[in-house]
């Protein structure tokens, strides 16, 4: 396969994030621009890869998959943040609807809950957790991260053996109505839903971010047309904490097709392959053509909040591994937080992915402008 | 009636908070423990006030109206986050399990959801907001707060026509399963849990916190044998935000035993009257003989986080009228942060109910030492 198609555009740039808040503390943010724009650098210098603009979509496919109050919360919020004067760079919730809040209540009662008018209380009544900075370009990154991803959807309904979204804010913790863990739709649920819908056939999420895709796995957890397989860390240790365990296999007609792999903290290359084919296995096991890949490089040993040890010829290799199941991919960009290293890992995947040799870059890297570093 | 009995301990000093964090930033913390010892401090000066001290009650109060896990939690949290090394001064969750996450699941499913082991996580799932810090004494203090409203309830079960408990921390946004809003065990249910069962009578709760008390409205939800009557800011626009509203009334047994009473900002002396007389009228029309008064000062013009513009003058003219009920009184603090007023505010309040003279306080109020200031 010559070098894949990769979908970008600059306009994640105004999804401008300085900080999150990490245990009631804030740090300095780790989902920026900066790491889309390594990874875009680092592909245009290993030349081949074409650029492709996004093209919009309208939000009727995010209304396929999001409630629209998410969707009118996200369209608004900073402004509404404006009009009460919060006065800050970013906008992040601290009081949130916790399931214990509601315990005892009918569904009737709770079908009677409403969103609230203060900015702060609709931006946790949406949310789920501190480290979802909301800022004034969110809204028009977050619509443009999913049209990256429905044009990648399209370049492979059209024929490509398979296409790269560089999307930017990532999306699977994003639910149906709820946003956090630095997404606010979700990208793969929503071009799942795009070519199901489209193709009538099946399709299968492979999550190979480190972190489990809770929002995707509530998407479609009671849903037998989308399979849902994510390998990540065990949600006893590490964010989002709540789902993601093994027993949790999906519902009613979803039964069966969501497929956990929790793995302990240090997982290297060998286990993460074994977990890898046993997604792999899985998936060949269900109809269909098209494979969409949430592709995270936070299992990285260097990753400064995951806490795995994946190599970079580890990616290369699932690349390969994942096309070697013959199904059309299309691959979409999730998590992955050492910046340096960012490029390499993505360019790793796609040539394994491509079938071309992983040819390693020199110590270094890849600088912010693409250019290879000297050793 | 002579000047009340007041339970206090300092052992509430352990619970010594610096910060909270609010939508996301570090801000100074509002529930210090200067609150408490500005209120000891006034009610000593006024003379003729008894301290009594609390005695311990041990763990069974707190278990039947909290989930074990909770209480576990609170007890054992601190060291965890030692042995994980957090290195920081407070405990401050930032990912929650909210209602959206598992939207989809059934019961079954739901319940086989599990704490997670990281204590990040762990904050999280037994919490609803990052205002909420917890410090190495927070355990001491909880239990301690939960022992000075048993202590109350004590004092007035043994024939005292009305005490007050200055419990610090508060408690009456925590639920069953949930800690939150500056509180960890709720003192005023776990009081009125421990009155109807030594007793066998109904109990009323009478909340004048400006904050909806969500914890003590979830734990008796279903209970038709403990009135929940609440006066607050509309949840719509401030803390907790999502329940609170007059349309919660309770289901099942306890159908018509929550009567929330939400009031727009800006509320001041008459149309808060008007309410407390709504509120006593409602007390009135169930049997009982004791009142458990959620007793919060943040509903004062000056309180840097409320919205209403309720005077000290009110304050007595509350407690008068609280005490004209007829029923005996089981007065518990929980919020108030302007703390220049709480000592006048507390003492206002404990005179009306007591049927003495206002008296108010020269300008100036009282010092942090209880000393009257100069004007």
């Amino acid at each position: 396969m010559p070098p894949m198609k990769v979908v970008y555009t600059p306009r994640h740039l105004v999804h401008d994030v300085t900080y999150e808040t990490y245990l009631g503390v804030q740090v300095p943010a780790n989902e920026v621009a900066e790491r889309a724009e390594r990874i875009r650098a680092a592909l245009e210098a290993d030349g081949g890869s074409e650029l492709v603009e996004p093209t919009e979509h309208g939000e009727a496919p995010i209304l396929a998959v999001h409630d629209a109050g998410l969707v009118r919360f996200v369209g608004e919020a900073w402004a509404a943040a404006r009009r009460e004067n919060l006065g800050r760079t970013a906008l992040i919730a601290d009081t949130y609807p916790v399931r214990a809040m509601f315990e005892g209540m009918s569904e009737a009662a709770i079908a009677r809950l409403r969103e609230p008018r203060a900015v702060g209380g609709r931006t946790g009544w949406w949310g789920l957790d501190s480290s979802n900075p909301l800022v004034p370009g969110t809204a028009e990154a977050a619509r443009w991260a999913v049209d990256v991803a429905l044009t990648t959807a399209d370049l492979v309904l059209a024929g490509e053996a398979a296409a790269y979204g560089l999307c930017r804010p990532p999306g699977h913790h994003a639910g149906r109505s709820m946003a956090g863990g630095y997404c606010f739709f979700n990208n793969a649920a929503i071009a799942a839903e795009d070519i199901t819908t489209r193709t009538g056939e099946r399709v299968a999420i492979l999550d190979v971010d480190i972190h489990h895709g809770n929002g995707t796995q509530q998407i479609f957890w009671r849903r037998g047309d989308v399979l849902y397989a994510s390998i990540h860390a065990d949600p006893a240790d590490l964010y989002p904490f709540f789902v993601g365990y093994a027993d949790e296999t999906g519902e009613g007609e979803g039964e069966g097709a969501t497929f956990n792999q929790p793995l302990p903290a240090g997982t290297g290359d060998a286990a993460y392959l074994d977990a890898v084919d046993r997604a792999l296995d899985r998936i060949a096991g269900t109809s269909g053509s098209i494979v969409v890949v949430s592709l995270g490089f936070d299992t990285f040993a260097q990753d400064p909040i995951g806490t795995f040890a994946v190599t970079t010829a580890a990616y290369h290799e699932i690349g390969r591994r994942v096309a070697a199941l013959g199904r059309r991919l299309v691959i979409l960009q999730e998590g992955g937080y050492h910046r340096p290293s960012l490029g390499e890992n993505a360019r790793a995947w796609l040539r394994g992915a491509e079938g071309r040799p992983h040819d390693p870059i020199p110590a270094g890297g890849f600088g912010p402008d693409g250019a290879r570093m000297p050793a």
